[in-house]
């Protein structure tokens, strides 16, 4: 069974074909500057071969058609046929409360999903365009959708709500939704596999740190808190986004800058973060030679990422009135071994003892980094969304 | 020797005059209204006697006026002649980062105290009136400012900056000062008074839980982290403050109300928190009815309000790799065994174990509530920042 993965964006496309059979990737990429001058995209082959072709992309049907051409490609391509594919899984990104988990794409479903739209304005669209591209070019073709919300829809209610005049969430849906479920979802659950252990009965804290990062609290196997909010500004520092901020601070800014709503939201959004407390960059190398050189902001920025992560898990860990798992994953979390060393050292206080030497020299591979006395067992497990993605369709089908 | 303490806000006068021989309070009451319709004064005698007294006050000079004739009244007054009166100290608001502990009142001291008005506008120049109508009314008596902020200035760079350009902290100030200062320093001060041990060495979180609402960490009798921020609003569920939200949905919720800054600040400030969520009251007590009465929003008001609280532990507990005591105090601290047990009884992972039936009784009284067993020393310290501002002033003199 193969099992095409799209994740559009509002001007990017990403996609993975897999080998269900497998469960393989048989070629993957993205098209970049869709509805942009000098549109391309970017093919990965299965031998890891990387092919750059530029290609005029519109709109995102024209950019999900170009993909499909590739897909065929008697050169680059990987299948003959576009008949070979037997369904289509879309990474979503806002399901509100509408949906806690994957379903098949139905026109009923898609209403539903249009509802959200107030919620991620930007990006819902973007994955409705996929939808719609996929539907008009190959009409019949089965298709799912995987919400990066869903996994987090089990919170308990003192969790997601907010201390805000309740008609808010009655009327507008303010409340913490979460996001990256996928990315939680699936390694809460492949840790579990990975130590051997069932889920039931486990508190596990799930670190997804990457140029976006949340942190989620998982009991049972299901996710009971997590960091992101209504929006994913909320919580941990990222490349460009502040995470918390006293919304006090908030209104002084406008105020003293002169900025709306959505002055203060591209700040928020774009300009603070690590880009923000450096001046430096957004990017984790940059800002590590940065620190090498001795620039002092780096430092600055670098101590406030490890203690909010930190801060994070111990509030999690009180949430779940304890902690046996905790997981690093994402860009960040599977390949800066300094970050989870600093993280780790001050949690001795719930038995964490991470084997420094082990952790040291581990990149973007499954490991228990925690030594054998250590009652927390802290893993690197890298991430796998689109797998997640494509198995969700598999299993819908 | 005689002092007096004044807290002077924009629209009211609390004072108590302190015999600082015998640390007790010879009489203390407020003004209400001040530069509105229908102002009065509220004295408490020593006797425990209370009574109201009506009188125009237009302004704060004509106010302690009012209160330090009423300080020699032959009926209600406690001294004979103003005189006996050592010094007044002042609890002010935002020091910034000029203040880091209580200062003699100067006139190069109150113009540094100037520049920290544009960090809290509605206080500080109230704060200022009161030192100013003291030096009118009693020139050369030596006046003593205890900041609220003070304390909260030992903490460390990762703690107290945000993730925001940093442009905005060099400019404006913009990072975490915390409020009820003085209040945690009592506290955690008092706590280890109260069970022998030094600070030194001890992780205490200390929460302050009122009407407003904080909670900080203090290690080795320092503050090194706190829940409010730039300003009163960030941090725990309070009255009618929301604490944390997500500043995505801030800049949501100007958008879709059409509030500028200004009326976003009075939403949050003003209509969130318990009353937001209750729509019934910010009192305790009325929302303890309610949820007595089967009020669904008020349960879920006291399982945010209590979950917050948690999850606050746990972060500071993080924080300082470990907790060793935990005060409550203030108004809902001392006087709500119920959010006590509802907040402690999910931290056995950090070794607290209650003595539920001891917890059940205690208002308001200086207690150990924790059982032998407990790893974790749970008190309750009834606060006093009045005492405290007496105690500094007494000292500066």
């Amino acid at each position: 069974m193969k099992i095409l993965v799209l994740n559009c964006g509002s001007s990017s496309i990403k996609y993975a074909l897999y080998d269900m059979d497998t469960k393989t990737v048989m070629t993957s990429g993205g098209a970049e500057r869709v509805g942009l001058d000098g549109a391309f995209v970017k093919v990965k082959l299965a031998n890891g071969e990387k092919k750059t072709v530029m290609h005029d992309i519109p709109e995102h049907t024209e950019g999900v058609k170009f993909i499909f051409s590739l897909l065929v490609d008697p050169e680059i391509g990987v299948i003959k046929d576009l008949k070979e594919i037997n369904a289509v899984g879309h990474r979503m990104v806002h399901g509100g409360e509408k949906f806690n988990k994957s379903v098949l794409l139905t026109d009923e479903v898609l209403k539903v999903f249009e509802e959200c739209t107030d919620l991620a304005p930007l990006h819902n669209p973007a994955n409705l365009k996929g939808v719609r591209a996929v539907q008009e070019l190959m009409p019949g073709l089965p298709q799912v959708g995987v919400f990066d919300t869903a996994f987090h829809q089990t919170m308990p209610k003192e969790a997601f709500m907010y201390a805000l005049p309740y008609d808010l969430y009655e009327k507008y849906g303010v409340r913490r939704y979460g996001f990256h479920g996928t990315s939680h979802r699936y390694v809460s659950q492949r840790v579990c596999e990975f130590l051997g252990v069932k889920p039931e009965g486990k508190k596990i804290i799930t670190c997804h740190i990457g140029n976006g990062a949340s942190i989620a609290a998982v009991k049972d196997g299901k996710c009971v808190d997590t960091s992101m909010g209504l929006t994913p500004l909320e919580g941990l520092i990222m490349g460009t986004r502040s995470g918390d901020v006293d919304g006090g601070a908030l209104t002084f800014i406008e105020k003293k800058l002169g900025l709306d709503a959505d002055g203060l939201s591209d700040l928020l959004n774009k300009k603070s973060g690590m880009l923000g407390i450096t001046g430096v960059s957004s990017d984790m190398r940059e800002i590590e030679k940065a620190f090498e050189e001795g620039n002092e902001r780096a430092k600055l920025a670098f101590d406030m990422y490890f203690y909010r992560i930190r801060k994070y898990i111990g509030a999690y860990a009180a949430a779940m009135d304890g902690c046996d798992i905790i997981v690093f994953t994402a860009g960040v979390g599977e390949n800066q071994p300094s970050l989870r060393e600093e993280v780790c050292k001050k949690l001795t206080y719930l038995g964490v003892e991470i084997d420094v030497e082990k952790n040291k020299n581990l990149r973007g591979k499954e490991a228990l980094i925690s030594t054998p006395e250590s009652k927390v067992a802290v893993c690197v497990i890298p991430t796998d969304e689109e797998l997640m993605i494509a198995s969700d369709t598999m299993a819908l089908l």
